[in-house]
């Protein structure tokens, strides 16, 4: 009886090969699956199901992860406005990890003897796949026939046609990952470090010029409704949200990191709607949060995405730290307006019942009706008091 | 013999009734001070002088503190990329600090009695110059007209026309605060949670839609050359920074945070070239960086801006912090090639000698030459280890 | 009619002093209260209401607010292994807190008018208690007799007798304040840089010599039980662990730390339940606890100590931390044997179902039987990749 | 003509085996180096020689790095009062970074091909010894015959025996590992998680019971006198102070912490001096530096110390943070008084001339001579207004 394998299935030339390689030469019975997390249409995952089958593996499925993705991961980076180096939404790092536990768990439920993945051995996805197998399903082996073959574009597609796989093997310029957080665009320029992406690398062109002024509402820190539409579920208000803002090729950057393995990569990205949702959702809490909340919010954030980058997703700590960003939310509601430009976007302000910023109790350097000025001599006087014994026991007023 | 009190002094209605009120209500003998932490051209400096005499201060005094304030300060937000909440340079904060610090050097070295600022009780400078008085020269009195006698800005210009005082009353529709590291902008939309402000509120207009490619030379994290031309001093580097890109009208902003005194605020800010600096320098950093060192950088850093804004620059951890950041600035040199268009700019990418993104040691992605993929297996393996041991002893694998 | 004013009454010479001044100079109808944090045996408490009633209040009320306490405040202490400046568990920060929580919350439900506390100008009480009745009680005056007065011991017992109280006026050597958490411990010798306090400063003198083998039962981070008897609830087991272990003198210490109003002081304590659980506590988590859920707990609790210290209780920051902390308990259940001794406690180890240190995966420095030696080469030839390529881009092995 | 290899050695089985196997089976020429971080006595280094010789190498070179490794190391985990897991020094942590940092060196120097370590395939110093290696001398090879073969005890006897040596090769019940910052104890207690080491496994048995005080000076952080008399370097400090508190029996415990390799492993130690040392230093910190200085020192040395012992020492984060460390040292200097005694010691206090806790500024609960009550008030009121607006927008105060 032949064993049977889970591979993470994509359609394009490197997991075609291991369907392939994994059938032919391996022998095993494949099950290909796709998770989509917001990166296909019905119709794109329709063909990719058509060219699995057409290349002989024994069942397709294509796991729908749009709303547990936003539910596991997504709501969370929101929550805490993370930006990876301060730039990168973390698209793939976040898909990756869902992927790579639906695949995993797939592979429970059918008794898979082992699960293989397309990854080669010079990026952060291997790793990412490697662990949350290792964690998920610790007694099932992985086979990554890229990685250990260390095969070459050409060679893959040699096999391909020997193996009579009739398939469109012209490289794309810039290969892209699209997802419900935005599409990576890598290509010649992110190879460089001195290089930007020219501006039809990026998937969604300029198309409108127009300044357009929306508004979003957030509930307990998630995107809920747009220009008063609520939308069943947040992950839906995300999809709309780009449609409305990727024509404006507003999101566009390149983010530059330390991959897992050690080397510093860059890759680019397009990624409107993750960009307005974070920079609204955090100005929003700048009105509704204490400073000692948004400081270890960003904090703790910053670790977040760390460990979310580098495939520790599972780690126990990331559960404590969703607990606290899911308690810091809890006023977090309110509108957000935001205007639409070609290339970027202003966030105009906020309303919001939990505005800490209400004028009864004084306006900034305009007024003090619940203190007086006397309240911070006071004040003053006492915040100094440990500075200025310091540096009376210390004489060094003159080093100033 | 009168008593004597330095005052700061900017030329505004606030410090010119101070002027009058220190000298004729109070009997001070009144030392007029400015700080000019390059906001102000030498044709104003000469017109606060001559205003200042007119009020009928005994001395008047301009330090031109931009070098100063450059070497304590914006060299340490700059190697930190400091911005407040994400979005503000700190520019009043800083500017409040080494102003204050001036003032309060100089009151010791005149044998002053008393030192005098003209700030509201509803702000944070009051606080940031009552702490750095207090702590620099403990023994001198600090005198805080404006805040006592909480005066309404029309009982102030009744008062100075009671006093023989002609100077134009008239208010500016928007308050602005201009320095080395930015201008801010106040009025009735910053007043608001919800209102932007409008284009002419800004005071660089916008005079240029040309794409304009720049590049800007760091060394060890200094700003000091820009298209190839090497300054005297970095200050002057931003400076000419600013006067490129200014007329982008790039860098504007709205900030809202927590002031020290606790309520919340909305400050409008336009600061280009503190911008473009702030960012062009960190992405020279992610190219010259350790992950850990970008990593603890971003921590010490939140730290950094918050205490700086909070009036608590003499405290000596900032000393610790400083020592931190310049020590990490080592390998910090090299060019940032950055594109200027109308309201943004790109960072096209950098060239360093100090760049780890080297590609002989393997592209992201794409080459492994200095590992192989039995070693990345090694690597996730062992990665996994305590992950995989904790969901074993913990059989939560269901919960994932 | 009279003005009602609530006063938090402790029986000592200040609110004794409070009692009569409030009572009889200001004309206040005054209701004292005693907030019980497990410092007041049911004798005490009788004791300190005759007293009030003697004094001539209108009303005592005591709230027993142990189990309020740990719940609120000690639980929290525990899960986060909170000593602040490593040294001292917080007893008097986090009693005063929830003093004037129950304070603050009792003069909202009799519609005072004022509530009072006996507090000098020199120390954090005041603060803590001007903050939170602040914060609970906007609406409320907040009348402080010895702050504002500034008396000296010897006018307030003056005052007591004009007033006809005969009570013992002397002064003990040393200040004691007991609560389920610690007792401290003030003196001479705390007044100074240098002295311990001696022997007999501590209120539990040692009376066991004998080594007393002991094992704790904590279940999701909480002392539940103690040699095999669950109590009904774990501020019981942590009073009953404080009747085991006071008699050999454990947990005596001198903190030093800097006060919210800037002074540094020292206060000595005694609180052998308290360092006992905090380090079983704390020895169980690192048998159960990934290496990043220790690590995190350790920056968060340095924040959550300091602000409770600082009497920043009711910052919702708090709260998050609070929901962090008790997600990370999940799997902090099982046993700690602990050896108690004179002056000193030894912490042999602990046994859990949900100990990571199962010796099938492998056991340290000994077996691999969950990988192999080429995995950790695997693993180390990619963990040094950054710093390898960082070395040779920066040419400085030389330096090394 | 032969490949050089350099092999660490101890004299031990492992390394005995290694010398044999790399001369005889692999046909090295073996060039035996120990690096000598405190632990060997002039007489054991000639044993370890003669040992080596005897074993056939080609040549022996012993590398006295005693005051090489406090100066790169030692003096930052005092500076940063560094105890991981708050319990252990990190000593063997710190040894096998500069063993293998002198290892590497010297590799370099005489134009090595191989390096060679002794190291298990089961614990941390494989990777310490891996990491450096790579990292200093990339182009030599690694050579790890214990990894590799993973051969049991008794066919490494059995191997060593077929080739004639003669040595003892009982083992010891404990295993012991000594230097400068302590001695680590494994045996089988340790194994377990229930069980604490007898007290004949700790090296220094108890041989003073009578209290013994004594006096430490500190230098801007460094120990460099006791009792008064000063040492030419403070390694020498640490090693007196450990002559004279080790027949206390003080600093023994067991550490409990996570593997590199993700395993939880624990390893009993005896560390007098490091454990006075550190706890003396910490104490006269705690009277000279500011809060913010000692919060954020607490936060780095946490990092500090875990990348210290993952291998991590050359990352240049490390050097970022010792700049941050050396900073805050300028003044922490004065004596602490210290009285020793059986299993413990106590801090009596310090005196020093940057002491803080200057009485002259006001006394913790005693007197405020720099500041009124009216300050205080003013404070609080300030202090307050954040949390004030932030219930009164809320609503929730119901919920305190």
């Amino acid at each position: 009886m032949k064993k049977k394998v889970v591979l993470a299935f994509s359609g394009g030339l490197d997991t075609s090969f291991c369907a392939i390689y994994l059938t032919k030469t391996l022998g095993y019975e494949v099950h290909a699956v796709t998770v989509n997390t917001g990166g296909f249409s019905d119709e794109e995952i329709q063909q990719i199901e058509t060219r699995a089958l057409a290349l002989g593996v024994d069942s397709y499925h294509c796991v729908d992860a749009v709303k547990s993705y936003y539910e596991s991961c997504i709501k969370y980076l929101v929550f805490g406005n993370v930006l990876k180096n301060n730039t990168y939404p973390l698209s793939v790092s976040a898909e990756r990890t869902i992927q790579a536990t639906s695949i995993a768990n797939y592979a429970l439920q059918i008794n898979a003897d082992a699960v293989a993945h397309g990854s080669t051995g010079a990026g952060n996805d291997q790793v990412r796949f490697d662990v949350i197998f290792s964690v998920i399903c610790p007694q099932i082996e992985i086979i990554t026939p890229i990685r250990d073959l260390k095969l070459s574009r050409e060679a893959e597609i040699e096999f391909l046609k020997e193996n009579g796989v009739e398939m469109n093997f012209e490289k794309a310029l810039y290969s892209i990952n699209k997802g419900l957080w935005g599409t990576s665009v890598g290509g010649k320029e992110t190879l460089t470090s001195h290089e930007y992406l020219p501006e039809d690398a990026f998937p969604s062109p300029l198309e409108k010029t127009e300044a357009e002024k929306i508004n979003l509402t957030f509930r307990q820190g998630e995107l809920v409704g747009i220009n008063g539409f609520e939308f069943p579920h947040p992950s839906e208000a995300i999809q709309h949200l780009e449609k409305i803002a990727a024509p404006f090729a507003i999101g566009r950057d390149i983010h530059v990191g330390e991959t897992i393995i050690g080397i510093k990569g860059r890759v680019g990205f397009e990624a409107a709607s993750a960009l307005i949702t974070l920079k609204a959702h955090h100005l929003l809490e700048k009105h509704t949060l204490s400073k000692f909340q948004l400081s270890m919010k960003a904090q703790l954030s910053e670790w977040y995405g760390s460990w979310l980058h580098e495939g520790l997703f599972l780690d126990p700590a990331m559960r404590d730290i969703e607990a606290f960003l899911q308690n810091s939310q809890k006023m977090v509601s309110g509108k957000v307006f935001v205007t639409l430009l070609p290339y970027r976007f202003i966030l105009n302000g906020i309303v919001s019942e939990h505005d800490l910023m209400a004028s009864k109790f004084g306006s900034y350097g305009e007024m003090n009706n619940a203190w007086t000025g006397e309240d911070v001599k006071g004040f003053s006087k006492i915040v100094s008091n440990s500075l200025s014994i310091y540096y009376q026991v210390n004489k060094e007023k003159q080093n100033l």
